[in-house]
């Protein structure tokens, strides 16, 4: 917001040490940062986490171990809606598909990259050879360390990061508490505060069939934050939009964001209706009925931000501000003796010239972005049975290329963890998937219209109901082995015509093989139209920026590791002054109100065991901290680095987080260390867990 | 579907005599059709009933009564949730605004309307003069019987009638049973087959203060149908689009329904998330809930079957098989002796003119449809609160015109209904308003974008989620009181620019007044770029089609009374048969098989009374019979012309009747007439009500 806010989703390699020292007479310290780094995780479903003790346990939301809890579920047995406790080591569950990263080390690798991008080159020719030498620099990286190694883009390409991450495949379960209390209030209070939810799980990292050694972990602490307290997240934060030009919002107010919002509607809508018909149907849609609505109500805020006045009027006024600034530059230039500090004489037009590009480029986009969406990105086929397919078509044409020049998927450093997935023997239910084929092509084709050529091509003469029928009761994807036998070995001739995918009539890889082609041409003209010219724009917006400002402005967010921090403090909405937490006794009291009707129902073990709590532990706290969707899960941090907090959400007024920081009303929201301390002791019988967190 | 098929919404001045007497050995009598017709009742909540005592009792659904249910409930007290019996006629419960009509007879009036438009009239003169003769014929009808006079368009401008009705405005409501068993199974099972609901509730029309003779009813027959059985259906089927042409068939598909779904989705989604914020709101909203959910399955169903190529295949072959006829009609005008009949010569220029006609109309309507819609229609603001503010600003310009030059809503023949409803006492919710009002200024916004001028004016500088706050917040038009200032005495002196709607601040009639010279514009638009040039194109294809089948199809439906029939019988579906009734038995069979969870939760009172209950008795049944919406509540009627069922639904395979009809699998489905008299003798304490029904 200004300078002296907390706004921030700062590097851990360009954190702002001088600010916090200003602002609240913290040193910031290099030891600090690097126990943060390595004990703070990212989930590949999607979320943050962090270690809390050295025998590789870690915290993170329930709602982001939900995916885990419900491919370990089945029939009968709902570990997602009742909770799960493994006492003993070798009770714990192993998660079918759940790989978690730990980030060792960052290097700045910005030169390289753009030494391989030359002024000369078409930007189908930039694209490749940018994405060649990104591809190069990780596969020597992985080569040299064995860590996954990922380029990573910041400012949207005014910097090139190289991240090496440890990675764990084998994740087992210890401990989730149920649903009722993991998301208390569920979609009515998501993104509400007051909460009183226990949105935490624990999993534990192994190594060779034993727990991993993570000397590197946030102690537990038994006290939690103070009111005003400074606290700190660590965390992956997945997207904010901060950077990006008014007419980069502009197009996602009017396009994206539209479109993105009927889609979720429709997801959401089918999946209620499905859920409806019985127990267990509403077992099996859990999770992406949870996702749908998360998003769809994250992404309505969003929208309402982009259509608020006053934000657009803050947004482009910023835009001004850097204008101004590189004219002064400018200006200046012409008038100090001496020789001109670089860039300044360039960075009027460099501003221009990028906020002109950016603009250009959605007039482009807005010709192609749905069937792109819906191709390519494949929101026509909401199954992960197409998304499989279409690994099996892809791999097959991909895989024989040297990994610099495969799509970018499908690059050495990322195999492993992309097998991982794909053949995980996770369960899919067929009924479910009909439902979800059944309504996405339906969205194609309300999209595209019934005549376009790429909905005729994906419907093959049915219409939408009859066509999704026919592939889920044909494609025997279902099957992980089935999905093996298309993925080629690495040294294996290849006779195009004659592969695996060619040859195969199953409906599904028939359905991604018939579309390839006309996906991958949307997506060259992704690449070569929106990516690498917004790339090169907003490279050359960073490099006003950073002169205009320095380093105040943390990049936008990337599902890396970032630092954010704030104070724990309440707010005042509707005349009412929320306390920066709130109680075990509040939750008894809403359960109460509205007659313990779901959402609102606490388990049976919290009703018997009332007596048993302090009523008045805090049970959810809220801070200023700068966090996004992707830092679920994230440690909550004191000055001391001990773990007083898991975040789980933020509140509404944060939902324009998006686009720019405010703390007035705007607060992430978190599960109190103390909380989890005063369940696990009274409620739950996991005393072992207990001692492992503070060796009591 | 062929000439022999049951298909057909027939004129009861135009019954299929002969066809009945061909294929049932039915003898079709006028008093027969007399009968029907004069027991037959539409309610202005949107359904259909009929009278079945002679003291002016009528039945119809519960879904249809749900609105004057919703209307007489308060917190604390929910009739529509757990239903209402007046054992004594001073106890039965005034409606605040339920309206019934009753059709007394129906005079063709083509050739009058036809008469007032000239062909050298441009569109928008004809519709004026159409519009005048229209309002002319209603208002010497009114005059003359003092009945409601309303002229039908038919054959979508193919013919004129005028129908004049009885009308009741004092409607008091005997009886509804529990809406957990009125519509068991919720909307997971509506349009679905095997059904169990008892889909009913009784309503007293009265006049005078006093129960209105109904001489003309229907008997309530303790037998019903058995299989096989011919059967009739008499209501007031809302809307059909057989007779609409490819062209305007594919304009639906691919805008018309994409947005019509889309906007259903994204009220019912806001709907749903009101719901379960409390006991209290979900009771508020369970009326726009059940409207919005049922309304997009219903054209979902469309949807898909537009999408199915092979309804679009039937629907070219047909249109096909009427120029081709036509053709032929001008070939053999050329060659048969004497003089050439009427229409022959130029049938074959008519029927192709029509169809160029309709799809050049379609071409301009994709220009204005979706701000047309939006702002004329209201889906913008979906709140009655606008439509009264709307009204509001509407009566002040058109009350002082002569009737003939009124918008047609505001005709004279229309006025006192008009006013029954804007004067309604009826409940209206601020919390509930703002909700769906937030949720359609952002649809609004998501349709046009941001900058588009009809969203600036509409949102006046505010994101919709704070503009919606704001009008709810300012507007005193939940008061009748406050609406009555507003609407001018016929005779009083006008001076525009100090007229109540001219001085007013209220919000919401400031917006209306704001927003109404652009919605006159685009109504302007439509009624001269499509409503005119449509009826012009329909007549002219009608004309052929009578020519080539005489009057063997019925006119599309037009929510006016019809008469439908066909057998009593079950079908098949996934290789099993259904029966063509189900019975008490299977409704607690099935809500044992889904634990009694909600909407398969059987009330307290059948739970408790099963054992009094024969349970075998037929509950549901299903026919053959041309069914649409607004069919809901119609009388079911044997040889004798006595009430076997009350119609509720369709099935999924009849969604697609709106195109085709199909007797394959589509059926309509009933309450059987046994099992109301077996839950009302049994379960209810309802004596009184079954001596009227039955004299015992």
């Amino acid at each position: 917001m200004t300078a002296v806010s907390d706004e921030g989703m700062w590097l851990l390699n360009d954190a702002p040490k001088q600010h916090l020292k200003d602002k609240y007479k913290f040193e910031l310290t290099d030891p600090w940062l690097k126990n943060a780094m390595l004990g703070s995780v990212r989930l590949n479903s999607g979320g943050s986490g962090g270690f809390v003790s050295a025998e590789g346990l870690l915290v993170t939301n329930h709602h982001v171990a939900a995916d885990a809890l419900q491919k370990l579920s089945k029939e009968g047995q709902d570990l997602l809606r009742d909770g799960f406790y493994a006492e003993k080591r070798d009770a714990e569950l192993k998660c079918p598909d759940l790989e978690i990263n730990v980030l060792q080390e960052i290097v700045d690798v910005t030169k390289e990259v753009n030494a391989a991008v030359k002024p000369e080159m078409k930007p189908a020719e930039a694209f490749a050879a940018r994405r060649a030498v990104m591809g190069k620099l990780e596969k020597d990286s992985l080569d040299k360390t064995g860590l996954r190694s990922d380029v990573v883009t910041l400012y949207n390409g005014g910097l090139y990061h190289l991240y090496k991450y440890k990675k764990y495949t084998d994740v087992r379960l210890v401990f989730a508490p149920e649903k009722a209390i993991a998301s208390f209030g569920g979609d009515v209070d998501n993104f509400e505060y007051p909460r009183m939810n226990l949105d935490v799980a624990f999993f534990r990292a192994y190594e060779n069939g034993a727990p991993a050694k993570t000397p590197n972990f946030f102690r537990w602490s038994d006290t939690g934050p103070a009111a005003g307290d400074l606290v700190f997240v660590t965390g992956h934060p997945g997207t904010t939009n901060r950077l990006e030009t008014l007419a980069k919002l502009k197009h996602r107010r009017d396009l994206t964001l539209p479109y993105t919002l009927a889609r979720l509607r429709t997801l959401e809508a089918a999946l209620i209706q499905y859920s409806e018909q019985s127990g267990e149907k509403r077992r099996q849609a859990a999770t992406d009925l949870h996702s749908a609505a998360n998003a769809r109500k994250a992404f309505s805020g969003q929208y309402q931000g982009l259509l608020d006045p006053k934000i657009m009027a803050q947004k482009k006024a910023s835009e001004r501000a850097v204008i101004d600034a590189a004219a002064q530059l400018k200006a200046r230039a012409l008038t100090i003796p001496g020789p001109t500090p670089p860039g300044w004489t360039e960075a009027f037009d460099n501003a221009m010239n990028g906020l002109e590009a950016v603009e250009a480029v959605q007039a482009k986009l807005r010709a192609f972005e749905k069937p792109y969406l819906l191709i390519e990105t494949g929101h026509a086929f909401a199954s992960p049975l197409f998304g499989i397919a279409r690994h099996c078509v892809r791999a097959a044409d991909e895989l024989p290329k040297n990994s610099a020049d495969r799509l970018r998927e499908y690059r050495d450093s990322a195999l492993d963890s992309l097998k991982f997935q794909l053949f995980s023997p996770a369960p899919i239910y067929p009924e479910l998937e009909r439902a979800k084929l059944t309504v996405s092509l339906t969205f194609l084709a309300e999209q595209l219209g019934g005549e376009h050529e790429l909905v005729k091509l994906a419907l093959a003469g049915k219409n939408p109901a009859a066509r999704a029928e026919e592939l889920i009761a044909g494609t025997k994807l279902f099957d992980p082995a089935e999905r093996k036998k298309f993925i080629p070995d690495p040294g294996a001739p290849v006779q195009v015509g004659m592969r695996a995918v060619d040859l195969s009539t199953d409906p599904m890889i028939v359905l991604a093989r018939t579309i390839d082609a006309e996906a991958r041409r949307l997506r060259a003209r992704y690449e070569t139209e929106v990516e690498e010219p917004e790339r090169q724009a907003y490279a050359q917006l960073a490099g006003v920026r950073f002169l205009v400002y320095g380093n105040t402005l943390a990049p936008d967010a990337t599902f890396t590791l970032r630092l954010a921090f704030g104070t724990a403090q309440g707010y005042e909405v509707g005349g009412k002054n929320l306390n920066f937490h709130t109680t075990f006794g509040e939750a008894f009291e809403k359960h109460a109100e509205l007659s313990g009707k779901e959402p609102f129902d606490l388990p049976k073990r919290w009703l018997d065991g009332k007596d048993k709590l302090d009523l008045k532990t805090p049970f959810n706290f809220v801070s200023t901290a700068d966090t996004i969707g992707g830092n679920s899960g994230s440690p909550v941090l004191n000055r001391a680095g001990e773990l007083i907090g898991v975040n789980f959400d933020r509140n509404r007024h944060g939902l324009v987080r998006n686009f720019v920081y405010t703390d007035v009303q705007a607060r992430h929201i978190a599960v109190h260390s103390k909380s989890v301390l005063e369940a696990l002791r009274k409620l739950y019988p996991a005393a072992p867990l207990v001692k492992e967190l503070t060796g009591k």
